[in-house]
């Protein structure tokens, strides 16, 4: 197996909050997270694929093409967004970076064969990260605000 | 002259749009970044004051300090807020970073005697930067929507 | 799973020799890193925390809380110190990296609950780098000089 | 276990093409990658090798032994070169980094005992990284143009 | 004033070598950079405009037009190409990043108005770097060999 | 005019004090980098000469000598030491960056010619910086303790 990486960034705003709690509650678990307004990141995103080099090519997966996928599935429905408003499939999720890598798992999970998605890994800053496998995870659904 | 910069982060939403143009105007001027539910950006900020190093300490202005100013007196304002409607001292302008760096220039221009303020340097992301001395600029300020 | 990563950095000394050892012998092996007064480096460390979400929260663990963890408990005694002198729970051991991520990890390992330690990375230098999962590890004492 | 790596750079340059197809295969598959001329980048490349810490020095493999290690066997081979001719150990492949990655581990496989090789990871350009573990992959021999 | 900034990067293949001088004159002062069949890097330019803000959008000028004037004018003539051979603008200079910049400066000099071209500056690897401001220089033209 | 810049970085410990002060005093002024058995960092270092190319080369200056220059006549003196107590050309001043930035250009003033020294930048750590162009300031000297 090889690993193959395409690091690609999205600006994006969002709100933290749970709909089921108060003003109160929210304020005290997602402090500045929680801003009515909202407020917004600079998103790193790194797609990992695996699989073995095609003789003819040497390419796991050719990455110009891995970037038009993540552009054409990902990118543009997130890039220069409301995380909370205006992402058909992130609708109704609390939009942590640990949900969105979930969703965005889905999104892209059928997309790179005959590689196989390995990791997807989502900078919200450049000193918080989460990464995430595809293991099943439970992802609590809200009716949207 | 000695110059000393203190590089800070901050995590903010805008919308970039012209209240006295329509939709349209606005879409095809601002394109993504006049989206209606804006989006967000993890902004660097780079101070720099200039001055001589004080004999009994060899410092020009005490680093420490110097970002505890930054922090009370600008980045509690704009960290994870929205830009267009929690700041006011941005109240009005059109938040694009070089309007943002006249206004920052306004809040931090006394603050560092006896060294001077000498450049804002901002980046949007990591690809977009501007530049501020503290030359006379016009913003234009418009009725806030 | 889901892997969630902070970053955090601090700025110490330290000097690596063998205190069985003679200078000669010190200085063959550690080099430049033998120099008796010390040298020093900004160290980059990533504490990373495994778990599954909180279906309240979408946290895995809370990065804001993490943080404060990581300050509390670890980097108020070794930021700004000296790693052979300064530090109790470094005490006796050589503090190359390698050594120093088996320390750190007894101080942090049980204090992300509900979420478990994972990793530890350490970057001494921008180009030198040691990861560290936990696994057993037998670390040479010797008397402090 | 712990792991080690060091981090070095490289400038070279290659061109991506299959000596078996016509040039109009080769544009439709490599693209701006398949320049007559070639292109180039600085090819970031980090080197993990794992192991117990020995208690005598506290290191698992001295870092400063390893970078000369990679520099002698490697470096000096590819860094300010053409890949495609001017490199032995890569002659008759497609210069692809996840080819380059398996070349590149047959050449430091048994460099750093008692520490062994873990893992290899190319960086391309700041965007597009492949990581590879050893594992068997077959890589196709073309005869030199 | 302000200043615009925008950073962009593209991989490139040069050779460094006076076609005046013999082989053995070129090894010696160009030394690794003379390498026959060339060389490459992942180079980055910032280009800086300066102006005063327009007030209808704040921007002294719009970023995203400024990328699309530096691709269309610039990039897709020397991204993924030979500077010595592919380039019609480079051709007959030798292509040292300082000859680069004052000929990227005829390129770009007129095309951001009403805002006007500051500076370039060009980072050949990520440790070397030149900053051009558009001063009269002498640039040798040599007979393309 | 065109300004070329070579970027190192040295590691290296020092301690912030006065001498003339009390331990009390230095602790309010210098705070944690008051620490008595001193602590350290990874410095870059960023030294810009200006100049015009040489007809014959292209270069305002070779990059790879003006590294040589800078590794034999400061880093090897700077580099895995003591600030306070190993190197001569720093004895007796109080070794911020500042000062620091005024002793290294006595040492690097007259070695980059026909180009000319044009700006020093020391980072202390990646969010402290400072830039020096060889104004006429005084450093006061200390006894060393």
């Amino acid at each position: 197996m090889i690993y193959v990486t395409k690091k690609v960034s999205f600006s994006a705003s969002h709100r933290l909050f749970n709909p089921t709690w108060d003003n109160e509650k929210n304020e005290e678990i997602f402090d500045k997270c929680n801003n009515q307004n909202g407020h917004g990141h600079n998103y790193v995103l790194e797609v990992t694929v695996k699989g073995f080099p095609d003789p003819d090519t040497g390419y796991v997966f050719d990455l110009k093409k891995m970037k038009r996928i993540i552009e054409d599935h990902l990118l543009k429905f997130v890039d220069h967004k409301h995380l909370n408003h205006d992402v058909d499939f992130l609708s109704g999720i609390i939009p942590t970076a640990e949900n969105m890598a979930v969703k965005f798992w889905e999104v892209l999970q059928e997309k790179f064969e005959p590689a196989s998605l390995h990791k997807l890994k989502i900078w919200e800053t450049e000193n918080s990260m989460v990464e995430y496998f595809g293991d099943k995870v439970h992802i609590q659904l809200y009716d949207e605000q």
